[in-house]
């Protein structure tokens, strides 16, 4: 049991959207940086438009941009939009008197609403205001060690 | 993104033996009650028997039996037998640097950490011992339905 790659892909695509500060990304910049095929990009973007998510701008200088703030996008606006969480509402085997849902399938409703749940309460906005960590998709060392570094000979120095 | 079908319908056959008293159950009978596809059923059983949940009995009154007390197994064993919760251990991306998870990964590996949980804190003698629903599998109206129908005519005959 998984995150299906379409979501992991879609909310790639989001995150590189977040991070590109309402400048378009085109779909070749998204699939290089994403890792993602960007034929099957493009069909998720299809979906994530339909969902009025992205929109994209045609020609030079064009490409997909955010249609709202990342702080008003959640996880689950995207997870929906490429595979909707799906809740069981009634007995998937239509069980004459279950009207109610038996301890299985109410057990299994259970945990996605717990998943539905957590995503609805993040933003894009909150993946990228979360600190301690790399920064998604960001494919240089992480800043903290990047600036040891760049101290380092620095410190040398005043010791020699 | 959802229950996949086979964990689906591995849950189903385990509830089914853990309905049978220890009775042995074939595949057909576990097929038609459960409503999967008998050759599919046989397949998910194989790996239930691979990962030591069920063990089969050949001959006349042969059939599918668990392998321990339904108290001793969870449903996080059915779910990891049949497909594993995947947690997210590194970057999906190999990203030079991402040692940890970023905040992306670490909200999908959370919400899997949590269905785990959930998963592994409950047996299928669980489900058998929450009351308030029908009975998982059980075409018959509810057990409170029936009891119900059944005094009513002794209350209105002490009335009468």
């Amino acid at each position: 049991m998984i995150i299906s790659q379409a979501v992991e892909y879609s909310l790639r695509a989001m995150v590189m959207l977040t991070q590109s500060f309402e400048e378009p990304v085109t779909v070749q910049a998204m699939a290089a940086r994403g890792q993602i095929p960007a034929a099957y990009l493009s069909k998720l973007l299809q979906g994530l438009t339909r969902a009025r998510l992205v929109t994209a701008q045609r020609g030079v200088g064009g490409g997909y941009t955010l249609t709202r703030p990342p702080s008003q996008i959640t996880l689950a606006d995207v997870v929906n939009a490429v595979e909707p969480l799906q809740r069981i509402k009634k007995c998937p085997l239509g069980i004459a008197g279950h009207a109610t849902l038996c301890p299985l399938h109410r057990k299994l409703d259970e945990a996605m609403a717990t998943i539905e749940a957590a995503f609805q309460a993040t933003t894009l906005d909150d993946l990228g205001k979360d600190t301690g960590g790399p920064v998604p998709l960001c494919s240089t060392e992480p800043i903290v060690a990047i600036n040891l570094k760049m101290k380092l000979p620095a410190v040398n120095a005043s010791r020699g």
